[in-house]
């Protein structure tokens, strides 16, 4: 690896500790992916990637800033990502999934709170993120009490703009969030002193909609059985999604997409025919956490896909290209967010459960995985309908909670076998 | 006591389970009132409505249903109590604040969660609450996570109508309340079989208004020293504010509040003068959670103002009665509610540390305590930035969490003892 000390040290970040978090992440890595058979070539672009996630991607975000460009970092699908595309800006998601920041986070934060925001507090304060250090600007969203509430204290310390999202899917509820889409335009338009276009828009639009068309024909391959990608690659190529330069991340998905598909066509496997197939739903999983897919796909069974936001809710849906305006333009980028996206954070959300059945047909999976964060308490209520529907949809349902300590992994070991056991 | 046994059957009450439920009142209402000490007199009437809250009152809800009247129950005070008036229907608050609906409530809901939400649950589930039993409707609102997605369960139960509630004080969020008021407005008219009118909005308006304005009196008079009245006394007037039969509680509360005053004229309190004088604040404390009041006025201590829902929350501004048409009048009710309640469910909610700071100073205060109910997250993590408020302003602060479970009584006094003697 190159030498990015000067680079970090610029950033502001916290050296010492950093070398910390960076030397827990090579041993995790591979305990978590490299021990894996027959792994498709292009998982050694997404290797590197994770190996230059401080490094390589991070000096692309300083250079970018050098030549005038902006960085936004955001927490959640629902933030379009194409704004910031669209007006010369780099949009890298703020993971937080380490534990490592979680101690931190707590400092501001009360302990009862889901891991990811105390961790992407943490994250800030501790100094210790590259990314956070680079960026011009939160951009923030209303979706949970936890970080609706974090981005007050947030705020204190970085640039924090806050999306408001509606609770309900209504026509009140639509309104207020093309609002917040404009809204955005125009802080993103003073920060980058540029004016959106049609075009700018458009092509931005073309831009996030090719990253997540290659997402999709990955995730298509992983219909087969055997199925031709671990369900761990799948995800960190869906994590790497968020941060990596978009064209670049577009034409290695696509490349990797393309090798499972001649797998399939081969009838070759990472796993054996009849593995037991698995989607798992439930709040995000971000880098590094990798546990629950560690843990199933080395019990035996394989995850073949996640209904989740590192997963299918990133990229459903695409955005009506018909409007022939700016205006209809934004409107129909904002409606994509709202009408395609099942968060938790909407009551109704039948649509999760909806595409939960869906999915589970389509990938033909032998059971469901719910996996929530401690103390989501969206994703943890929605529990109970999701079960009655699988239960009435004949899917057998396991419920996990986690969050990022590792000393759960045994217990769910267990529940996971014996869940298995059962199909 | 009349004997309701036959009304509870009726109204679908688990009678055995019930009686156990009564039987745990009346012992935690004495050890929490009836030791004190040259009480006004006019706290004769609440504590003859706490002794009859599932006799008297029920049997008015019941003769008002017989009537053709309608009852709606509601969990927070963003609810508008005025246009269920207006149509001719009660508004009950379905308190939930006893441990006993806890592990029953723990059945459908995460253990992670307010147990506020938890009892809310638990009282439907479990038929042992009269008030739920007699309500044609509960009227939820999308205020914190755990409630807006407890909704999609209590549905299950009983006719609910939620009312969404933005995140944000902004002019889309206020539009987006303005006609969730209307929508309301038509699902009360449905049930009632009556329109709203100019005249019945406005009759109902100031009955409300009376109802606020007694209860103004009365915390009015607790800014004296000696305090003529406990905190305790003056919490259980608040709390029953939300069921009591509201020109019968105004003019009882008017008339404790003329006693009250009468006594601060005279220099009579129920506490030596110089006692250490305490403002409350955080999440509500519903009807029977006497526990943080109990501890603090049996350390020393008196509590002279809750800022929170079941104190100055619930009775802050007045609806503007100028408008001369009903739309207008709708729009100036739901005004009332976004613009002068400052919940933590708001980012920001700065307003909410200016009426802590400005009722301090009202009531010399000596300091605040915050309570807030484990897992309520929105006002653990507002507890920050409150603090932060509260240093800068010189006024000392002492945070507490606390649940319906008995068992943290000690500690909370030997803490509450620990910040008096700092004080
Ligand atoms: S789970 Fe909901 S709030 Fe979280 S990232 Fe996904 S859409 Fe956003
Ligand atoms: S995982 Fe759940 S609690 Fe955590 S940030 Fe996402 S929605 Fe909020
Ligand atoms: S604390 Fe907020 S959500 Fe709870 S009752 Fe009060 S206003 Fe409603
Ligand atoms: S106390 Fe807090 S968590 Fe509980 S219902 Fe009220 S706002 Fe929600």
């Amino acid at each position: 690896m190159a030498d990015y000390r000067e680079m970090w040290s610029q950033l502001g970040l916290d050296l010492e500790l950093h070398d910390q978090l960076c030397a827990a992440l090579p041993p995790l890595f591979e305990g978590a992916f490299l021990h894996q058979k027959d792994r498709p070539s292009g998982m050694d672009y997404f290797n590197m990637v994770i190996a230059e996630v401080h490094g390589l991607r991070i000096k692309e975000l300083v250079d970018h800033k050098r030549n005038g460009g902006f960085v936004a970092g955001s927490f959640c699908v629902y933030v379009p990502e194409e704004l910031v595309m669209a007006l010369g800006g780099v949009m890298v998601g703020l993971c937080a999934g380490s534990q490592f920041w979680v101690p931190e986070g707590e400092k501001v934060l009360p302990r009862n709170l889901c891991p990811l925001i105390k961790a992407a507090l943490g994250a800030k304060l501790s100094k210790t993120c590259p990314y956070f250090q680079s960026v011009d600007l939160v951009i923030a969203e209303n979706t949970c009490d936890g970080k609706k509430k974090a981005w007050e204290e947030m705020g204190r310390l970085v640039p924090t703009h806050v999306m408001d999202l509606p609770n309900r899917k209504s026509p009140e509820g639509l309104a207020l969030w093309r609002a917040e889409v404009r809204r955005l335009v125009s802080r993103l338009e003073g920060i980058s002193g540029r004016k959106l276009t049609y075009d700018s828009l458009l092509s931005a639009i073309d831009k996030v909609e090719a990253k997540r068309q290659a997402l999709r024909e990955l995730y298509e391959t992983r219909k087969a059985d055997p199925v031709p990608i671990s369900g761990i690659d799948a995800l960190v190529a869906s994590q790497i999604a968020f941060y990596d330069d978009p064209d670049r991340f577009t034409a290695m998905t696509a490349q990797l997409a393309q090798e499972c598909a001649q797998r399939v066509q081969g009838g070759i496997g990472v796993f054996p025919k009849g593995t037991k197939r698995i989607l798992l739903t439930g709040s995000p999983i971000v880098v590094p956490n990798w546990k629950v897919h560690h843990v199933i796909e080395t019990t035996g069974a394989v995850v073949v896909v996640e209904e989740n936001c590192t997963g299918t809710r990133y990229f459903t849906g695409s955005v009506d290209r018909s409007p022939r305006d700016l205006d209809g333009l934004l409107d129909a980028l904002a409606d994509r967010y709202i009408r395609d996206i099942n968060c938790a954070c909407f009551s109704p959300n039948d649509g999760r459960a909806d595409d939960v059945v869906r999915l589970a047909r389509e990938y033909k999976v032998d059971g469901v995985v719910d996996v929530t964060l401690s103390f989501c308490s969206t994703y943890q209520v929605e529990q109970g309908s999701l079960q009655r529907r699988m239960k009435a949809e004949g899917i057998p349902f396991l419920a996990l909670e986690t969050d990022y300590a590792p000393g759960d992994e045994g217990q769910m070991r267990t529940r996971i076998e014996a869940f298995l056991e059962s199909l």
